[in-house]
């Protein structure tokens, strides 16, 4: 499919969205965290055509969130397991979940609930300020650039009146 | 774009990528959250096709993310405002930047940085357990069903299996 590609666009949120290509994606990650493992388990729970699954475990395991592993060798045949960046991706889904279920669910309430067996608790997922833990509102966060910001960008009127205007 | 849709699908991660429908949609939000408010700002921004556009705004409107205020009547023209649903969903975009800022950035670092205007540091999102407030990992979470899973699915044994594999 061809498509502008935002893999080098200084934003992690543009690179995480070409990573991902479009809404299959998050669907075949969700289904490991479900621990489904299978090419035909992966098939089966999503509906998905064969060569589209096929394309997007493809790109999961090139990019490093899933690798592979055999499980039988006559035919050969593989386990898609998460890795570590894969695992991490967790809590992206976990946010997009509780904004599904607060916004999208209507009367009837969530349709899965998250147990945390760490503590014991059906609970959501929160996004929080990594230093102060209270929930990270868009009214009271702004964007700076960060190392990573390219240098020819930084003078630019353009993109210094952008970051100026993230400012609450 | 003719697609299968998981409007209905039990799931709140399915339904939230339906409604993005695709990569241009988080970002045309990530720009709101810039400041951006008007069309011919998003479309320099982003260099996103003007009709491209033009749905995508249209759907988040429609979906109750924006909403259009007219701030000239001739010819008439359009703010496009964050509403409630709309800013709720940040937390979404930041945890999906931190994930980018952490597997994505490369040596350089994060292109961009949040600052937490409330608490005053720099910061990234981390996702966490709303009851416990530690961070949610994959591996101690487990998935039940919840008051909305349809009844009519609840007791195939496909669906038990599924969410009795999810334990950790």
């Amino acid at each position: 499919m061809k498509r502008t590609s935002f893999s080098r666009w200084p934003c992690s949120i543009a690179r995480t969205m070409d990573l991902l290509g479009d809404w299959w994606t998050p669907l075949v990650l969700r289904e490991a965290f479900y621990g489904i493992r299978r090419f035909d388990q992966f098939q089966q729970e999503l509906g998905i055509a064969r060569n589209t699954l096929t394309d997007r475990l493809r790109r999961l395991v090139d990019e490093g969130l899933l690798e592979k592993r055999p499980y039988q060798t006559e035919p050969l045949r593989y386990d898609y397991l998460l890795t570590e960046k894969g695992k991490d991706f967790f809590g992206v889904l976990a946010a997009m979940s509780r904004w599904g279920d607060r916004w999208l669910a209507g009367d009837e309430g969530a349709p899965v609930v998250f147990h945390h067996d760490a503590c014991g608790h059906d609970a959501h997922a929160e996004v929080v300020c990594a230093a102060c833990s209270k929930p990270l509102r868009a009214e009271e966060t702004s964007m700076r650039m960060g190392p990573g910001y390219p240098e020819r960008l930084k003078s630019r009127p353009d993109v210094q009146r952008r970051f100026a205007d993230s400012t609450s």
